[in-house]
Formats: C-alpha cells, structure tokens, sequence
C-alpha cells in the first residue's frame, strides 16, 4: 500500500544505560500468583517456592503484630538491635554484620560492590538464577561450572575461580535446587583453594535444615568470604524480606556505601529480633521439615521415583526420564493445582523439586501423584 | 624502636570496583535511633524524619496484622492487586504503575537504568540528598542549581537539563526540605521546557498534603516523566517501605529489568491496599497535619523566628540568623530530647525544619521552644 501520509519520528525518549539496554525487557522471575492468575484457581498445595508452610514463631508474629502501631516510622538505619541480636547468636562482633532486604537484596549489592562491568563470576550451571540475574543487571560475565553427581563440584568451582581471576564464586550449601550439601570440611578446603583476592559468597539460605558438621565454623578473619543467611527459609519469614550477611569487617562495611540505608522494614526488624529468640519453634520447624521431606521421598519412591538425599526444605526428585518428561510431570501436577518448580539446565533438567507442604497438601500430592504421571504425554 | 620482625603482606583481598572504591567507608544517613543510642536516651518528640504520627489507617493496620500469618509466603511479585488498586485510583492502566521498595527504593534503580557512569544529573543544591547518594552510587555526576526564594528553580533547572543534555533531572514538588511547591501550571512549563531524553524524576512524596492544583494531571503518555509516589507520608506507612512509581509504560517497564522481583514485602502489599481504599483516614490524616502545622508556624512565630509556608506534613522556619545559629538550635533542642532535622546547603541552612507531631510532641515543643533559642550559644 502506498505510504500517503509524511513518516512523523517519535521524540526522543530517555536513553537506558548501556548495561540495562542489554538487558531483557521481560520479567524473569514467575511467581506463583502469576500462574493461579493465568489458570483462573488457586493452586490447592503451594510446593514449589521453598517456603516454611510452619510459618514464623508464634512470638515472632507477636511481635511483628505488637510493631505495626509504629509502623508510621521509618525502621533504624543501622538495624542496630537485630544486628547486636545476631551477633550474639553467632559469637561474633555487630560489625561483622549487615542486614539487608533478604539474601536476594545482599546478593545484588554484593554483585555491584565487587564485580566491574566486564568481571568474572563464578557459579554452577543451574544454580541459584537470582545471582545470574544480578551479575547480568551489573554486567558482569557469568562463568558457569556443570554440577556433578548432582552437587557443586567443589573443585571445579575453584579451579574456575583460579583460571579467570575471578571477581566472585557463588557456591550454596547446602544447595538449591539440588538438596545436596557439602560438609564443613569440603567447603573449608574450597574456600583455601580460592584466590583470597576473589570474593566467596557462600549462600547458606538452608543452613539451619542442614546436619550438623555442614556449616564451617563462622570465621570472620577471611577477608573474602560471605555468609548469608535469611528469616525467610527455616524462619518462615519469606514474604517479610530479612537477610544478613556475616563476614569481614572491612567486607561488611563495604555494603555501606550502597546499600538502601532505610530498607530494611521496620515489621522484619522486630519479626527476625523475636524469632531469634524462639529455639523451640525452630526446632519444631526442623523436625516438621525432615518429616516432610520424608512423606515427600516416600511419594516419589511409591511411584517409581528417584528422591535425591536433601539438606533443605525441599526434596529434588530424579524422574528417571528426560527433561520432557520433568517438565511434563510439573504442568500435569500443575492442572491438578499443585505448585511445584523444576531444575532448568542441562544435566539437572530431567529433576523435579518439590518443596515441604503441610499435611494436607502432601495428602493431596500422595493421591494425585500417580494419575499426574500417567497423564503426562508420551514422547 | 627497630624494626627485627620482617615485615609480612596482608593477602590480597577482593576488591571493590571502581565506582564502589570512589564511595566513602562511612554510613551516609543518621536516624533518629542512633541519636538516641549517642544520647542514652529516647527522645520525647520525634519530629525530624517527615513521618505521620497520625498513623496508617485501622483498615490497613488490620489487614497487616492478617497478612502476617500468611508472612511465611514470598510476597507476589508482580504486586498484582496493588497496582491494579492504583491503577483504579489514578485513572491510569496498571501497567504504566511500578511498585517498589518505598520511593528511596525506585529512585536508585532509576538512576541505575538511565544514568550511565559520567552521566549527568541535575537537580536543586540541599535538595532531596537520598537521590545525590544514588547518583554517586552509579557514578552519575550531579549539577546542582540553586534554591530561588526557598523554592526550586523551575527555570534554572530545566535550562541546566538542557545546557547539560542530562540523562535526568530531578524535581520534588512539594519539596523536601523546604515545603514550598510548585502549580501543576507550572510544572507543566518545566516538563515542556527540558529535553524528551532527559527522564524527569518528579518526587510526588508529598502530593497528598498539597493545594488542589499542585499536582499536574497524570499524562503517561510522557516517556520521559516518572512520577513517584509513596505510602511513607500521608498513609503513614513508612516503616513497611512501599512507594510507586507512574508513567509511560516503557519507561515503567524497565524497572522489571533490574528490580528485586520479591523485594517488596507481603504485609506491605496488604496494607497499601487496604489504605488505599480508607478515604476517611485519609482525610483525617491531611487535617491533623494541617492543623499540627499551623501549630508549628505559631509555636515559630511566638518565638521570633519566621515560618515558611507549606505544603508537605512538615514546617521549614527560617531562624532569621546564620547556619550557626540554626544547628546551635537543632543541638538545643536534642539536648531537651527533641529530634528535628534542618537543611545543611549553603542558602537554606539558616532554617530547621520540623516534622508534624502529636499535641503532646507539640506542647512539649511549646513548652521548651523559648529556653532552647536562649541555650544557643552567642557567636
């Protein structure tokens, strides 16, 4: 058709930095509300996003409630209270301590503070995708090591650090999405095979679930090394955004510089302070989780599935057939309205994850199992 | 004294990239919280952060309080049914609506999407200094215009975007910390007189507490225009960290590129919609603030010192005197266990400003008002 009328240019518009231009204009990350809101229903059992159905200690609910009348007021700055709180707990100093908006906000900061546009970091294929996501959003070049035997290949992690001189290794112990965990010792002789001048961030969001022996001994003096930990896994604190970190002093301080001084909200300051406070809950929690975990591994067994052994709240479950098959398993799971998630990469793909449910939703998982399977189409 | 130990080289450790290493070691802001832990003591008045006293309203406290047992949930974070509700609110399609963790939270990633190191950023000297943080943060360099008859510049500031070619310009309108405004006429003329490239930050923190006819109509058809809003200031919210941004739905978009997708917290979530839908308290809320302003201009006034008019929830009184004189009152009145804050730019710096209180904050201002201008050392 011929073009009658004058081509009119649209105005200039702000221009993106050219680290976020590269970036994709999509939302990563899909929650489940997103999916209920696609299928018109509510998922009946909510398996798949690695949360405490146990919820927050009854003190730490209190409290958080008992906070909301001074909810009018910007939380402390320093999270000075929870930060002592902390340190107390883990036999350090205050300021070995940052608290920051969940491990999914100190990971971006921690991104930013040491990897430059164009540096190396170092993770395992498949992985945690927040950091990937973070390293891409700073422009930093991501260097991906294969699990092995379904666990982070120590070695490799290192020897990868090693080679490209790299600016960050990200390594989760115990590991998500897998379950696998490494023990103290192994992850003790990982962090002496880095370069010190690369900085560690060792991603401990399921360490409470962890057996003893898996967590090295907290040691403050490396200058390379990140702890992080979070209120939203074993503390049933998800939805409330609390994380810290624990390191260095000079390492920690550096969050300073960047960090959104009042971020953290004033309701998880007096939530996590509580919940550090409740040992029984937690211990409740972990007995509950293991339970879980078991009834899940039973599911999977009975139905002539591989549960993999799991240091979390969740259970990886090897299905014994090709990634077509996970991934079919999980939408026919899905049409039953149970929500769980999936390993993407190669190599852990044919897995399905599905993470500690309440009673009645393992109830559910137990009868509707076997015609999920069925109902998966053939190849 | 000799030296016989040789001498031993710390190890390498990780470091900071350039931007970051540019940043000063030091915590950049002072909440009331470590005041009071400096001074060994609470303070009796808290009238220095610009928060309400007056509170959020009951329906949202109540929804907080029954989103808490749901806290162990990652929040939704696509913020669903809250930018639907503001959708609603605005008149406005929900896509051109972006939430995030309170106005400080969007600020910094929208100088991370448009400022690209040595990129350049205008906006008023003594202005908003949480943005001049981010600037510095992303390695952003920040012009600076002055403030003219205690009010941004409109003119100047668009004539320096201009001069300039900056990526952003920056604009609180009412403004922080002077509480003087703008018309929407006005600021309309601003918007038409800065570039269509140059992405112009209007900060609307206040906008509640303002004259009909200060905010212009919302037109997202502007690419280059964001709007920020917040439920830190007239919904009384601002320990739950919830702000949002308005505008043309690319420029909105963006933010999904680098934002923390679950970063902003479920119970905040609840209580923004909640709020959202209690007018009345609203309501309530602008007239108490009203009138516990009128109460500060009078409390000023009776003491020889000069309030300026505003239209925020906080008064900005001009001593009449220097700097010196200004901080020798601001230390005075800390010492009689009342926090307020002032302006630190040359040309603003001879006035304090003093957030809205309850009636027994504000007749204890009253009450010691007279000995803390006495207590202010002679020059």
């Amino acid at each position: 058709m011929p073009q009658t009328n004058p081509r009119v240019d649209p105005l200039p518009r702000p221009r993106l930095a050219p680290i976020a231009a590269a970036l994709p204009d999509t939302v990563p990350f899909t929650g489940p509300e997103t999916l209920e809101r696609r299928m018109g229903q509510p998922f009946l059992a909510r398996l798949g996003a690695n949360e405490s159905p146990f919820g927050a200690a009854p003190a730490a609910q209190a409290a958080m409630a008992a906070a909301l009348s001074a909810g009018w007021k910007y939380g402390d700055p320093e999270n000075h209270d929870l930060r002592h709180a902390l340190a107390g707990h883990h036999g350090v100093e205050p300021d070995h301590i940052m608290v920051g908006e969940g491990i999914d906000g100190l990971l971006g900061l921690a991104v930013r503070l040491y990897a430059a546009p164009g540096a190396i970091l170092v993770t395992s294929l498949g992985a945690y995708p927040t950091l990937n996501y973070h390293a891409a959003g700073f422009g930093a070049r991501v260097v991906s090591v294969p699990y092995r035997d379904n666990a982070e290949d120590l070695t490799a992690l290192a020897a990868m650090a090693r080679q490209h001189a790299a600016a960050i290794v990200y390594l989760a112990n115990p590991d998500n999405p897998m379950g696998s965990w490494h023990s103290a010792e192994a992850v003790e002789t990982f962090i002496d095979a880095v370069p010190t001048n690369t900085l560690i961030l060792l991603d401990e969001a399921y360490g409470e679930f962890a057996p003893q022996g898996t967590l090295p001994a907290l040691d403050t003096s490396r200058a390379n090394v990140l702890r992080l930990r979070t209120f939203s896994k074993a503390y049933g604190m998800a939805g409330l955004r609390c994380g810290y970190a624990i390191g260095d002093r000079q390492t920690i301080g550096a969050f300073n510089r960047v960090r959104n001084h009042f971020g953290v909200n004033a309701v998880a300051q007096a939530g996590a302070l509580a919940a550090l406070a409740a040992p029984d809950h937690l211990a409740d929690v972990l007995a509950r989780t293991g339970a879980a975990r078991t009834r899940i591994a039973q599911i999977a067994t009975i139905n002539g599935l591989r549960p993999l052994p799991s240091a979390t709240n969740f259970v990886t479950i090897d299905c014994g057939r090709d990634a077509a098959f996970a991934s079919g398993l999980l939408d026919a799971l899905a049409r039953q309205r149970i929500f769980i998630r999936k390993p993407m990469a190669p190599g852990l793909d044919h897995c399905i994850r599905i993470s500690v449910g309440s009673d009645l939703e393992l109830d559910l998982l137990t009868q509707v199992m076997p015609n999920a399977i069925a109902a998966v189409p053939a190849d």
